[in-house]
């Protein structure tokens, strides 16, 4: 879903590809539905859906633009076809490009405006078993680190949320679905590392450092609410020292050895880890956000 | 180019995807060619290409894969046409995906084998105007990244060389094309500041910084033949301080910043560096590469 705030009468204009869907959020936006908050049709991989939205918004004025739509895709490489590849592509890169093209013109001509894509740390570090979603991740981050220079010349502003793990209804299921798939094409070696290594840590992971929905949208808020929106904003200071890690030794040896010693030498160890993590951070530091002040 | 380098009798087959137009490789490899240097077609963008080369490779066996093939793009993105991005990203990422995906499961079977990635520094960095050829070479650092662990496991190595400017025959004719050249869709400040902010220090820069082709061969040649390569190459020790700019701040504000104030409020401090930069390293740092041993 993309959300195109226009903060006008603070009027919220929510999207989503079938407004057949829209029950749950009308529900949770209850009184402010059909007053300061409307729904618009769609698909951020139709370039006619993206005008016909932006087109619909009175003199195309947009303040706020949050850019949401996104897909994930899991599995060894070698059982991903390059169409599937594209999939993630066309939402998760090419969907808030359109986006971008769409909106920054008019923010540009009247020098005013907030862009926030939501990255996420994937965009930073590659993640083992999710090479797709991290590439296609990347390219947004890329994207917007060359944007950044050229809207500031317009007091345009850029920002990028970059979440962890996060708890939504669907995680645990497919994860337990991910874990039953078959994965042809793969050897067997690959696809017991997959399931036994990648997706055990991964359950640990979300247990340990997974935030809801709610802690993103709080921080998302916090960043458009700012005087001086940072470009790059992670919710979770749990992630931190990940980042760190990467940006200390600028030929990637530390981080691709942390991760597979992390992984393939010393599982039971993080699994331990993680488990008093998860304790720890029951009700504190585990929704604990980076202020983007 | 894509080059499959087989190292069993130190075979080298150098791909292309029109060999019509091999004179030149053909001159270049002298009596090399036809003994231990053969020439295959190959169009990266093609599943049917790849797999019909890689197929014509006995065994399949191939000890080191040179993933060379990439394409450039510059300009306001107002006017980039979608369809033109995604061919940026059908050779710089899918090229190189389909590649890695039909070459790497015989190297995990060997449990041996070195895959070198040609990225560039603007994968690890975004450049303004530049934003997806930027964004298409941060996609696969993303996806290189998710891979090494994985890889690790399996013995077999990952290698990406980061290049800056590459002088080629066509960069100087491609730079005065662009300059010329009408962006529909684009706004007269944006294009003015294309053509006379980032064109002109562009061209201050290639002359300052760039390296030649054979500059980056010798790297690269250094990394296949180190015992432990490292996963990421800098070819250019000159740009090691904006990568580690990038990395000295993780809201990305440094960066962003920096990159303003150099193009927009320094125009003129940074030709006059440039230039100085430009005789101090004409003929010793320039060229000087960064050692991956």
């Amino acid at each position: 879903m993309t959300k195109c705030f226009s903060v006008t009468c603070l009027e919220v204009i929510a999207t989503m590809r079938d407004l057949r869907k829209k029950h749950q959020l009308v529900e949770a936006a209850g009184d402010t539905y059909g007053k300061t908050l409307t729904l618009l049709s769609l698909d951020v991989c139709s370039d006619d859906s993206v005008r016909k939205c932006i087109d619909s918004v009175k003199d195309h004025h947009i303040d706020i633009l949050i850019n949401n739509a996104g897909v994930g895709l899991l599995g060894p490489v070698e059982s991903i076809s390059m169409d599937e590849m594209k999939r993630v592509f066309e939402t998760n890169f090419f969907g808030t490009v359109r986006m971008i093209k769409e909106v920054m013109p008019d923010m540009k001509r009247r020098q005013s405006g907030h862009i926030i894509v939501m990255s996420s740390v994937m965009g930073l570090q590659g993640v083992v078993f999710n090479d797709v979603y991290t590439a296609s991740k990347f390219a947004i981050e890329g994207f917007c680190e060359s944007m950044a220079v050229q809207l500031l010349k317009f007091n345009v502003k850029l920002s990028l949320i970059e979440p962890g793990p996060v708890h939504t209804e669907f995680e645990t299921k497919m994860m337990e679905e991910v874990a039953k798939m078959e994965y042809p094409g793969a050897d067997a070696d690959t696809v017991r590392y997959f399931k036994d290594v990648y997706i055990q840590s991964s359950i640990d992971i979300f247990e340990a450092l997974g935030q809801t929905p709610e802690d993103i949208a709080k921080c998302t808020k916090k960043v458009i609410e700012s005087s001086r929106p940072r470009f790059r904003n992670l919710t979770n200071s749990l992630y931190t020292p990940i980042v760190a890690m990467k940006y200390a030794d600028e030929t990637g040896g530390l981080s691709v050895h942390t991760f597979y010693n992390l992984l393939f030498n010393f599982g039971s160890l993080m699994h331990i880890t993680m488990s008093i993590l998860k304790c720890l951070t029951c009700s504190c530091l585990r929704r604990r956000t980076i202020s983007p002040d």
